[in-house]
């Protein structure tokens, strides 16, 4: 698998004219090489991943070299004293290494200056994401680690919901849903689950808090297991008390919701783009009156990260292709009222989207 | 004290020679403005704050908007729809901004030449890090919030040992903390706590496994809260079954490294470089013959960051200075043995360090 993978990477290498390519994006470090430490915040490392035609090393330093030897099988560690660009200075000096790609969206700007600064007569060559080009089609080992990720979560979501939802707060069930994640046995949740009650659903992105669920409340849960490093993601909008609790709002909200999403994922096809993709739910939400309330993209890719190409979004002109992942996530957000967000994974194939959720527990809405 | 902060910024941007400056890093934006997200994952943003002579915004998605609004007292919330550039663009162009700053240690390569390439006439301008010259002096408020993290960490720890540890797995232990944490009201952990028994000890920052500790064996435990947005950072080292259990080796090493910690604890004095600083206690270390096993720094700041300025480190210059709070941590690791780590956090004042810990239960093998 790792050693496929870095012959792609090395194709990618030739057609790109380069000697060699900088790897520091923890999930493509972790995809062609098997090294699967986190960095630990923002803006540290704990490692590069240096590829060229004939080496390959995993750069890290005396705290990982234990992980990196125990899973790099077909990478060499090799440890810095002196810090990153001081090894890579000696190795393409060694090399004679003149053009090294890195890649953009994997690479601080202090960083970025600081090895152009330390490598002498190398010129540093944006490369177009390793994320876009190679990590967005999954092969079948990714699939099942997807799928596997997903029904863990689909099965502790809905163990929560079965034991009730109203008269907890917001913050309690997210703990919940993340301890049951870990016991079921994934490494952990893949993001910081969403438990957004009320009012406060009408943002997408709310931290769960001290809010009491009361019967009546719309509930959106955002939640994601990572398992064996791949992550899934899914969302559900409950009704505290179920369906007779919820207001005169809530069928004409969650019935455009889902009318939405059972139309894109019905009719998205090989070779949209992802702008038509998104497209496809959102002339359903609009047509209803909701295109002001639907503010983020229909969805986006799965993998070793939570979000990652393909972009479905209206911003997007990248076809979407056989081999991808992705979730088809419509929502409606009503401030002062709440929101509904309901979110699905799919493969898509050639003839179209192919459903990874097991579980299909939704109120049946869209009339 | 936002208000504060937001004058020293500006006092940063008129000695720089700037028109305004941009602010990235997810720790110097709430520092700034109180605006708490994190960012999603690697790579992604849940906002910048801009700061101009007279203008301050934080420019976020819809997504973000409520809680913006509603925790940013001194700031206005600004949200894009076409994305950070864009929105920068009208604002710099409209503010007839000519120099604009940021932090190149929390700027990714592609956002920095996505605005460069939509910005017009505006040049980007390097500043060193907020965290070093601002954030690096905890004030009053930030201090106590750094106790206050500290003491609920001690508190958890304590009882988890009490309970004792031999026969559980590193996992278990590690899982067991950050629930507790957790529970005793803190936002989470720091950080993923390290447990690291037995030869697993010998790597710093080894991922808590399957591993059954058993008695005898030498645990590291290194673990911390976030309460208040503020991070507090321990590191144990205890044997399972306590010391009686202990082999041999075990009284040199500890006793080793808490000679090298009360010693350093005791003469780190205000004016000298992180340098000096960690050389106090790798001396201690390496008078033992255990140089080469002590392959990290003496310590680092803590704040709004597990790690962040100053650097207590061989490689650093900075003075260090009163109003600086953070860790001694000397360690010792054996390949195949396991290691010793003893962490503790300090405040500096003018007579030198202060103490921030309550619990001091160590063993006593100083000799």
């Amino acid at each position: 698998m790792i050693k496929k993978r870095i012959e792609l990477a090395r194709e990618l290498i030739l057609e790109n004219e380069l000697d060699a390519m900088l790897i520091t994006h923890p999930a493509s470090r972790r995809y062609f090489s098997g090294y699967s430490p986190d960095d630990g915040q923002w803006g540290e490392s704990s490692g590069a991943l240096y590829l060229s035609h004939t080496e390959s090393f995993l750069l890290t330093d005396f705290r990982y070299q234990q992980t990196a030897e125990r899973e790099c099988e077909y990478v060499a560690t090799r440890i810095y004293k002196r810090g990153l660009a001081a090894e890579l200075a000696d190795i393409t000096a060694m090399s004679r290494v003149k053009r090294m790609g890195f890649e953009p969206g994997g690479m601080l700007w202090s960083w970025y200056q600081a090895i152009k600064d330390t490598l002498e007569g190398v010129e540093l060559v944006p490369v177009k994401s390793l994320a876009d080009s190679l990590r967005v089609f999954k092969d079948a080992a990714e699939i099942k680690a997807i799928e596997q990720s997903l029904h863990l979560m689909e099965g502790v979501l809905d163990k929560v919901f079965a034991e009730g939802i109203t008269g907890k707060t917001e913050r309690e069930l997210a703990l919940k849903i993340a301890r049951r994640t870990e016991d079921a046995g994934a490494e952990g949740v893949g993001f910081a689950p969403i438990v957004a009650s009320g009012p406060n659903g009408a943002e997408p992105h709310a931290e769960p808090g001290p809010r009491v669920i009361e019967r009546g409340d719309v509930v959106i849960f955002d939640v994601g297991a990572k398992l064996h490093g791949y992550i899934s993601d899914i969302s559900r909008t409950m009704v505290a008390g179920g369906l007779e609790a919820a207001d005169g709002k809530f069928a004409e909200v969650y019935g455009t919701v889902q009318r939405a999403q059972n139309k894109a994922i019905a009719e998205i096809m090989p070779g949209m783009t992802g702008q038509e993709a998104d497209d496809i739910a959102r002339q359903v939400i609009t047509d209803a009156g909701f295109g002001e309330n639907f503010g983020h993209s229909l969805g986006h890719g799965v993998g070793l990260m939570t979000h990652e190409a393909p972009s479905v979004s209206p911003r997007s002109d990248d076809p979407l292709l056989p081999g991808m992942v992705f979730t088809v996530e419509p929502g409606i957000y009503l401030p002062g009222w709440g929101g509904v967000r309901l979110e699905q994974m799919v493969e898509l194939t050639p003839a179209g989207c192919r459903l990874l959720n097991k579980l299909d527990r939704f109120y049946d809405l869209s009339g």
